[in-house]
This record gives C-alpha cells, sequence and structure tokens, in this order.
C-alpha cells in the first residue's frame, strides 16, 4: 500500500469549501476534497479517501493545501500529475505528488499552518485579484492594527475568535507570527500557529479592521481575548480574501 | 471645456476588446469603451467620446491603459473616481483622472507602449492567473528564444508579422526592446516599441515560442522579417496572455 502525499492550490470561489459533502449531483461534486476524490478513484480504479489538513471553508484559497490517500496503484508520479492537470478544473490544481511514510496523516501530523489574508486599499478595485482580496477603500490606521496584532500573539484561548457555531471546547491556540506587511496598493496579514479554530482567522481579521478603522481601541483586543466571548469581537471578515499558504511538517 | 486624462486597468475576459462597436443592446456595450463612454456619459450629461490609446483586442488585458475625453462637467476628479469605482463591473477600474491639456490626444501622441506577454511553463495550471497567462508546459529553450528575440528589436518593416487582415500600408515600426524574463512557473515577454500592427505582438510571441519549441531555429526569424509574408510566421499567440502595461508620452 502506498501513501501519496499531494500539494494543492485552489481557487476556492467556486465550492463549497474543501469538506467533502453529500452532493445533489455525486458525479458533479462542488466541494474539493469531493472533486479530486473523484477524479482520483477514476485514476487510481479504487475507492480514494484524501486526507486534507485544512478544512478551509467555501470561498477560501489556497497555495499549499496539503492531502495524503492510501493506494495499490502504480501509477507514477509524473502520470498522476499529468492526470490532474488533464482533467481536473483550472481552478484546482495539483502541484507534487510525493511517496511519503505509510503512518504520514496530513491532518494529525501538521505542527502548523500559515496563511494570508488579503486586502485592497486602492479607491479602485483590484482588477486582477478581485477574486482573491477584500475591497477596503477606507484608510486604514496600520500602526494601531499592528499594535493590536502583538496582542494575539502567543498562547491564548481563542474563544472570542470563533464561530458560536464551532463546538470545539479546546478553544487554545498558539499564534506563532500575525505580520501585516503593506504594499501598493493594499496589505497582507500572515498568519502562522499551530492550529486556527473555525473562522478564526477571518474574525481575527474582522476585528482588527474594525482597529484600523478607529472603531476599536487597539488595546480593545486583549479585553475580547480575555472575555471569551464571540460577541465581544469584531465581525468576520468575507472568504474571498483568505488563502492558506503552506501547511508545516 | 476640460480635458480629461484617464488610466484605466481591465480584465479583457469577458469583453470584445477595447474599441466600441454596434451592440446588440446599446444599453449593454460588450467593449471596455462602450462600457467606459456609457458610464461617462451618464455621469456628465453629455455624449463621452473617450478616445484610447490603443485598442487592445478581444481578451486582452490592461493595467495601464489611458485615454482622454472632452466635457464641460464639474465633477470633481475625486467624485469621478468613485463614481466609477461604484458603478463599473469589477473587471474594469479608472486608475487615476488627471486635468490635461486641451490638446492632448492619448493615441495620436503616445510616442510609445509597453506591453507583455505571460506564459506559464508548469506541468500544473496557473490556479490565480489562468485568465492572463497562457499555458505552456512543453520544454522552451530560453536562449534560442533570446536570440531570436534579439533580431527584432529596432527599426523593421514588421509586415510579416502582422495579420492579413490588416490592410495598413505602413509596416515598419521601431521595437526599442523585447526582453524574456523568467521567474519561477513561467516567463514573461517584455515588448516597448513606438507602436505596433494589428496581432504583432501575439504573432511575435507564437513565433518565439516556435524557436523556444525547437521547430524554427533562431535565425529564421531574419529570414521571416525579410521576408514580408505573414505565412512564413508562427502562429498568432492567444489574446489571454497578452497585456498592456504602460502607454508612453
Amino acid at each position: 500500500m502506498r501513501n501519496l502525499k499531494l500539494v494543492i492550490r485552489y481557487d476556492g470561489t467556486r465550492y463549497l469549501g474543501w469538506q467533502r459533502q453529500r452532493e445533489a449531483d455525486p458525479r458533479k461534486p462542488r466541494t474539493i476534497q469531493g472533486k479530486l476524490e473523484e477524479l482520483l478513484s477514476r485514476l487510481t480504479g479504487e475507492r480514494v479517501a484524501l486526507i486534507g489538513a485544512s478544512r478551509t471553508d467555501a470561498g477560501v484559497h489556497a497555495e499549499g493545501q496539503v492531502a495524503n490517500f492510501h493506494t495499490t496503484s502504480p501509477l507514477s508520479h509524473k502520470e498522476l500529475l499529468a492526470r490532474c492537470a488533464r482533467y481536473l478544473p483550472e481552478d484546482i490544481a495539483v502541484v507534487s505528488v510525493e511517496e511519503t511514510d505509510p503512518r504520514f496523516h496530513a491532518r494529525y501530523l501538521a505542527r502548523g499552518k500559515r496563511y494570508a489574508y488579503r486586502i485592497c486599499t486602492t479607491p479602485y478595485p483590484e482588477v486582477f485579484r478581485r477574486r482573491y482580496t477584500l475591497r477596503d477603500p477606507e484608510p486604514l490606521d496600520l500602526a494601531v492594527m499592528r499594535s493590536a496584532a502583538g496582542l494575539l500573539i502567543g498562547e491564548h484561548d481563542f474563544r472570542s475568535f470563533t464561530s458560536l457555531k464551532s463546538k470545539k471546547k479546546l478553544t487554545v491556540r498558539t499564534l506563532h507570527a500575525l505580520h501585516i506587511e503593506v504594499h501598493a496598493g493594499g496589505m497582507e496579514l500572515f498568519f502562522e500557529g499551530d492550529g486556527f479554530l473555525y473562522n478564526m482567522i477571518r474574525i481575527i481579521t474582522g476585528t482588527l479592521l474594525e482597529v484600523g478603522h478607529g472603531r476599536f481601541e487597539p488595546q480593545e483586543v486583549g479585553r475580547i481575548l480575555e472575555a471569551k466571548d464571540r460577541s465581544k469581537a469584531g465581525p468576520m471578515a468575507p472568504a474571498l480574501g483568505l488563502c492558506l499558504l503552506e501547511v508545516l511538517y
């Protein structure tokens, strides 16, 4: 039995997210996992169960999602890559295939993840990146955003920054880094952590945007963290600005 | 009478090109010029005729198209920008507005233009740039492409590199620069010239790709130039890879 590790890139715009769902038409899956499993099952002649490192939400993108699956198929890496390039829709790409340890598990063994949230601050829309960037042309105070971001770095209970829907008991995570880079026409928020709660990055981003717009004091972010109450944090930023950059092992 | 100069950016995918056409439904223009004129006429209450520097083809993109129009409207630059951002579709953006000399003419006074043609060479598709990049995963020999490109620089009769449809008598142009930059996953061909004939960049690109794939010797490009015969050159590269970067005055 081989265990194959894939690096996958996708434009999440058209999809219901990573995770397979019961589909109205099973031959036309509308999730990334569903789409890939359907193709890999056809290519290998086996029922493929793909384990993804991150269950990205509807509309969220990935440059470096990692997934693995077990197969007895003798397909070479090159053949597999070529067939994925040929049969996958243009908004999903398998970037690499690698033989890995039989015990490798893309989700359980991930020791961290890196994400970017992209914001366009120009008065006109970002024509070429419009599907991958939140447009927010109101002035943003970068200094206060950075100071608020600093309060979130480290090990914290991030209960205030996860969706009410989430039933996870363990809401302590370590945010190793959260830095903001500015470039012509916009900014990017880079997140690195050992794991992220449901909607955590989008709620942190929404809260930092409130700070940047002067609607929250930066110190308020520390109090939100302590409150352990989702209703204290800012709104959730839309999915389109978020991209999974890399999974760390 | 004011003369306003606009810098315009667009994703040409959905459009029939820059130039206004007789439309099936005049309220739903499918050209960039048509779309902009329709909005500017509404905003100024005047019938706006927009003069574009370059008549980009169907599917060609622009980062820095330049256009001007005459108006008596007192609309400020800021208002004009804000209304364009609000009412234009997301794939067209007015990036700047500037008051200019009454005699300024975006097309006649352009002394040059810069274009890029983008090629993705990875075995998998370029997910996020797929609408702006030609996919050509077969190996390309960069050295021979560069040597062929060098033969085209300078003042030449480019008749072999323009579409047969073109009835232009004067086919001499000066190509000031044509260089190829390589980056992870692809390459970009940069063109700068005093003017370009109909389909000239796409036919040059298609020809250089033939050279890169070993189907033409690089010296052949000199003979194609001398032949003044379109049928000697390579095929025309598709529109999606081409982008007007800048108009020089």
